[in-house]
């Protein structure tokens, strides 16, 4: 639908994170997007003052321009602030879809994208709680996924097994990612025993509530030398697309395979070249679909990926090596800018360890999907 | 800060409005939101599946990814949809703001901003109230616009009648203003010996708590004469300004004075040209002191071009014809699109009984500007 712009290249020059987690009321969102936002600025090797647009997303109650708050706590130097940019799960990935596109364009060259969540306790709610059909189920997120679990086990014979080691997986590697909020490896007759949420989702394999901050600072190519001598990682593809829930018709969510399409061919790269991937677990079957969606394996092979190891952080498309957001955790506005410093974090062999081996190039995120919005971003290292 | 890039012409190419007022639970910001966009899409003469990015903008609670809900009414044709763009009183405008560059750089041809709006009762909070001083009644905003209105009347020697005299005007305004919450006339006796919110304020020098929706459609200058014969209206200018509150030290807000200075150079007119305004009188002290900041008048002598009548309708620079904050409300996500229609009509001839005499060609916006941000678009007919 967009115009054919030429585009300058955008890169990540500074990624920022506060550890997922629970914490204190004391704790509020300030203080966790603060450390964020500071960790980025120096990882970014820039000062406050070089950042020229500042975009803060958040989902669950915060004060009103609550981004103002955060950034005001670093100066104010006339810059355009933006107090919240909402877009459900993918809040922070529209922030960042959106800030390519003003440095791309020539408008501006450094803009700060920062998220952050304290989660209130509960259920999420669904884009159908209004519905008539809530009174099935489907009037929080966990229920949707539980009628797509089930859906997909019917057309792809998959095993609730199969789905339920995504938790397994993701646990694994969330144990050893500092930043997660869960440290627990658990077996699979764990997660499968563990109390049933909607069936056939039980606890661990439904993502947790979570408070937690993530920022990102987006540097035009052309100048970001000037600032770091890391690896310079670029935002080759940023695509945001829509589905209204109950248009859906297929497992697979039309809404990433869109805007995968999309990302992908700005990128000009094919699935084929994508070595590791960050997508949108809420519920283990999440994971299945989405990575079905991205292209990253064939429809209604996701589960038989998932059973032969392939995604795991030792195999050939590794999925959610942070733990994705079952381990990692989920702060709503946070995950999406948490999901590109990630995958950031592996293209420069930062990772530590949990860094995906071979030395990989091309990375690509999903965030949301389920609900309404899809965005997904390939991100490229520059050599 | 932004870099000088080649930008196309951006004109307001449709506007849309729900009346304000107050509208039963059952009637939810979703009526509100579609009844401003379907006008606003009849008013710009394109088709829904012509809108190539839709972004809607509320503050108070509504769902997560509101906007999407909203505009999935309308089906969904795969566009880029954003659920909230917020930024306090702000929002349609920061969402104006993001249309006018993402269309200007030549990314998007048309995009539709909306805003809607059910407030709960009560009053609003200030950005100061967590700090110590809230106890001095600045936790909430009429308290603090109080502090400014005593402040400005010790600096420049205003009575109390002369900022009085702005909800007087305004209500005659809003009273022949079909869309307005108030359609009745007050003395300045009935202003100024109404209830006391916050002293000197008293309750009908405070805007009310307010339900309604607006919607622009914005569409790219060379493009728009394909779908529309009325007078095309280019937001020649178009800025966002940042000032932390707590850093003020003159009545004059000077985030507006930054954003008018940025807004007018980048239309290439002067504060002598503008032929009519709407600001931010969310207290009646508000629009003293932003057409100050907005070079309209002298700094220090608002009160008097407000004693003087220059700023009524029939006036030498107009302020607030529909009405402004005080008579037609104000819902908060839709202000700042709702005063941008009101001077696209304006300078199109088509605001009816309130209308601006003399043909005027060039209008300005400021929305905010007293918390922290504050945005100004200038408005100038294209002949």
């Amino acid at each position: 639908m967009a115009k054919k712009v030429k585009m300058r290249d955008v890169v990540v020059l500074g990624v920022g994170l506060h550890p997922f987690g629970r914490f204190p009321p004391e704790k509020t969102y300030i203080d966790l997007a603060k450390e964020a936002v500071s960790k980025a600025i120096k990882d970014a090797g820039i000062k406050w003052h070089d950042v020229q647009v500042a975009m803060y997303s958040h989902v669950r109650e915060q004060a009103s321009s609550a981004g103002l708050l955060v950034f005001q706590e670093f100066g104010s130097h006339g810059i355009p602030m933006i107090g919240n940019i909402e877009n459900a799960c993918s809040s922070s990935s529209t922030a960042v879809w959106l800030a390519t596109r003003l440095i791309g364009t020539g408008l501006y060259d450094i803009i700060l994208v920062a998220g952050a969540e304290k989660m209130p306790r509960g259920p999420l709610t669904s884009p159908l709680r209004y519905s008539p059909e809530r009174y099935l189920g489907t009037g929080v997120m966990m229920g949707l996924y539980a009628f797509m679990a089930r859906r997909y086990m019917r057309e792809y014979g998959a095993p609730i097994e199969a789905i339920a080691q995504v938790s397994v997986k993701n646990h694994k590697n969330g144990a050893i990612n500092p930043y997660a909020q869960y440290k627990k490896v658990f077996t699979l007759e764990e997660v499968l025993n563990s109390r049933m949420i909607a069936d056939p989702l039980t606890l661990y394999q439904c993502c947790p509530t979570s408070d937690g901050a993530a920022a990102l600072v987006l540097c035009a190519a052309d100048i970001a030398s000037k600032y770091t001598s890391k690896p310079l990682v670029k935002i080759a593809g940023s695509a945001l697309h829509i589905q209204k829930y109950s248009d859906r018709k297929k497992c697979i969510p039309q809404n990433t395979v869109r805007a995968a399409e999309e990302a992908y061919e700005q990128a000009g790269v094919s699935p084929k070249d994508v070595r590791l991937a960050e997508v949108h677990d809420a519920a283990t079957i999440g994971e299945i679909v989405q990575i079905e969606a991205l292209g990253l394996c064939p429809e209604g092979e996701g589960w038989k990926y998932t059973m032969q190891g392939k995604t795991e952080i030792t195999g050939t498309i590794p999925v959610n090596p942070s733990g994705g957001l079952q381990a990692q955790g989920h702060p709503l506005g946070a995950t999406g800018a948490r999901q590109i410093a990630e995958i950031t974090l592996h293209l420069r062999g930062e990772a530590g360890e949990r860094q995906v081996p071979g030395n990989p190039k091309v990375g690509v995120t999903e965030c949301a999907g389920f609900g309404g919005v899809s965005t997904v971003h390939v991100l490229v290292r520059q050599d």
